[in-house]
């Protein structure tokens, strides 16, 4: 008997027929002898329709109400997931993030887990019931709901499989997994076997949407096991792992996906790539020390998330310098305006702003280590005529700021430079989690 | 300044459109000074919508799931409308029933009220805030949230009046208060001006929809005057009131309202019916006492409620009787099923079930003392030619089960016999609250 946290995303519970195929196969899990906690995204467009309506009535919704609100969703699906498990014969429970002890600070949108308290699906699991809960959302110290951002229910399901020290957590997606490029755009991608959260980490931290990167940066911290699967097929899906194998899993993490060196692991993972950045240029900083770091100051006073850096002195204006720095498209207006604000104390000539890029990245584990890679991922760019703006690099993984609009054929052209092609295309469509 | 509590029904809030006319309200009572508390319902069909979804999944739903799934309705309408209400800048605050301090025992669908403790809606009205609860919701101890049934809206906000020692509990609804009988069969019914509780009791007990019988003996019990208008339009409603007006009440609650002895009252408040009720008799018990016990103590077992009760002598079978008592529609089947397995014990013969019953009443405080009432009354449907099965009366009140397909008729003969018609239609359609 295992302990297995299943998290299923807003397309598999789109409507009523597929929350009860969803319970059909939390039941058969079950039926296998395993304890089962089940983390349940809203249904289809609800989070959507519910952000609409919220638009209509008030441009700056207050985030306090915005969260009351968008937790709704969650209530409903859950609700529903549970009736549709009971009905099929087996008892199960439905919890909200509060009640499954989920606290977080008080940023409302975006709130961090601050702790665990998950006693309660503890005990009705033990009592031989599925515990359904709400994903995406927590609770902070005023009782007030909070909810995860987006990506929330992965992170949900992620913290509750650590808390409880599940066996594993299997990621229920539309797609079998992780794959070497997104599938809607390299047809031929490959479905990833097995990764390891480094890997994982680079790919969902530079757009691969299928995986949210808090829940693997949690998921490496306490060692969850991540399964990401169909919730279409009964197929394997991609394994996230590393280290030794506790007991309990034999069976049912494969042994391959555990091993202290993933040793077949190909040096390649995968081809990642992000459309939700763009780029502001700071244009005439004067070229002396402290200057980025009073710049970055004034950004982070925002909260925005920056990416990619880079610096170059300005020929036409000696002893002056300009910083471009991407970040997700939502936090330029904020940046903007508080760098406009800082005008005169930064002394900038003026901010450019580019919103035709794109990012490319190649992710693997033994990339450091093989000076013929980027030799060849330049290769292939330059073959395809596209231009390279900024270069960004780590252990493993090269990244590459480009024009929006070579971006798809950037993907191709690595992903057939590095031969990631399988031998059969894999029929799906490759959508994003939701949250 | 007072203390002004304002429940909005499923209809007053139907839409977004609808949001923004109810938030343009209360922050017109805001502005005037007052100290607004808000209760709302769910918008328009979204609890139906959810319990068809259910119905889908599961037939027998667990009450403690159907619960939970309902109540995402509330927190929906009701942190949208405290969107609404800062977009016209008014700070508003929203809470769920559980944040508002209502505590109710276990019973999922149809909890009790077991204590309020609105410490956090005290303190943030305080602060100049419009607090906005759910309505229809608490949360009983294991930290679920519980449904408190139809009319529960209307419940929440007489109970938070109370414990807030509000200065007035104003229900809004689609219709501009209580009628001498239903606008939608008598149209030339007229708008009561003011009712003191028993009456307003007894039109809410026996068939008038407007304003739920629980939420009126709370207002009774804790003396909360209520008023009970329309929220499309700025018309006086019907007040409901009595003894002595506080002090901070004049000039919100008509002093007329509030006089020890309504002098003005007319005689006859109003006729309510009623569609929702069965008749069952129990034929062929045996004619001794404690009988009739022993068959109530059955059906209070499955917590059915009866209304009337009529008990004859068989003329057909010396030494036994036949009981006669009516219920709601749906306590029929748990009362059927629970007297069948009682009945060797209980010795009778069989049961009859009759569903073409309805109740009309005429209600008015005057009554005990003006024998002429009962005189009129039933000369009235005996005009219409009106079989009259059952009695029963209170000081207030007599009531007469008829068949279902002449209650209209019944209505309409009862409401000329007695004069109530205005000089002038109102041009209002009779809605249900909802919950």
């Amino acid at each position: 008997m295992a302990l297995i946290v299943q998290k299923y995303g807003g397309s598999s519970v789109a409507d009523t027929q597929s929350l009860q195929r969803v319970a059909r196969r939390i039941v058969q899990t079950r039926q296998a002898g395993h304890q089962v906690v089940v983390v349940v995204s809203a249904m289809g467009d609800t989070t959507d329709d519910l952000i609409d309506m919220a638009a209509e009535l008030n441009a700056h919704a207050p985030a306090r109400e915005m969260d009351i609100l968008l937790s709704a969703g969650e209530r409903i699906s859950m609700s529903l997931l549970s009736m549709a498990i009971s009905a099929q014969g087996v008892p199960a429970m439905a919890f909200t993030g509060a009640q499954a002890g989920i606290r977080t600070d008080a940023k409302y949108g975006k709130a961090q887990i601050v702790g665990m308290v998950p006693e309660r699906i503890a005990r009705v699991i033990r009592d031989n019931n599925v515990a359904i809960v709400a994903g995406f959302q927590g609770v902070n110290d005023a009782e007030d709901v909070t909810t995860l951002g987006r990506g929330g229910s992965d992170t949900t399901a992620v913290a509750l499989a650590a808390a409880l020290h599940a066996d594993v957590c299997e990621i229920y997606t539309d797609v079998d997994g992780l794959f070497t490029a997104d599938p809607r755009l390299v047809p031929t991608a490959r479905a990833l076997h097995s990764l390891d959260y480094e890997e994982t980490l680079e790919l969902a931290a530079n757009g691969a949407k299928i995986l949210h990167l808090r829940a693997v940066e949690f998921a490496r911290r306490y060692r969850v096991p991540l399964h990401v699967r169909s919730s279409f097929s009964d197929k394997d899906g991609t394994w996230i792992a590393q280290g030794p194998a506790p007991k309990s899993l034999r069976g049912i993490v494969p042994a391959k996906a555990l091993e202290e060196e993933n040793v077949e692991a190909p040096i390649i993972s995968g081809i990642a790539h992000d459309r939700s950045q763009e780029k502001l240029t700071v244009v005439g900083l004067p070229d002396r020390p402290g200057v980025a770091a009073d710049l970055f100051a004034a950004v982070a006073k925002v909260g925005a998330n920056i990416d990619m850096i880079v610096q170059n002195i300005s020929e036409a204006r000696p002893g002056r310098a300009n910083i471009s720095i991407t970040m997700p498209a939502e936090d330029i207006p904020g940046v903007m305006e508080e760098l406009q604000h800082e005008k005169s104390a930064l002394d900038f000539i003026r901010i450019d702003h580019d919103t035709n890029v794109g990012k490319v990245s190649l992710v693997g584990a033994g990339m450091r280590n093989n000076p013929g890679i980027s030799a060849c991922f330049f290769q292939a760019l330059s073959d395809a005529g596209i231009n390279v703006d900024i270069i960004s690099t780590s252990e493993v993984r090269i990244s590459v700021l480009i024009s929006l609009d070579r971006l798809d054929d950037a993907v191709l052209a690595i992903h057939k430079a590095f031969d990631l092609d399988s031998e059969e295309t894999e029929a799906v469509v490759y959508g994003g989690t939701g949250r």
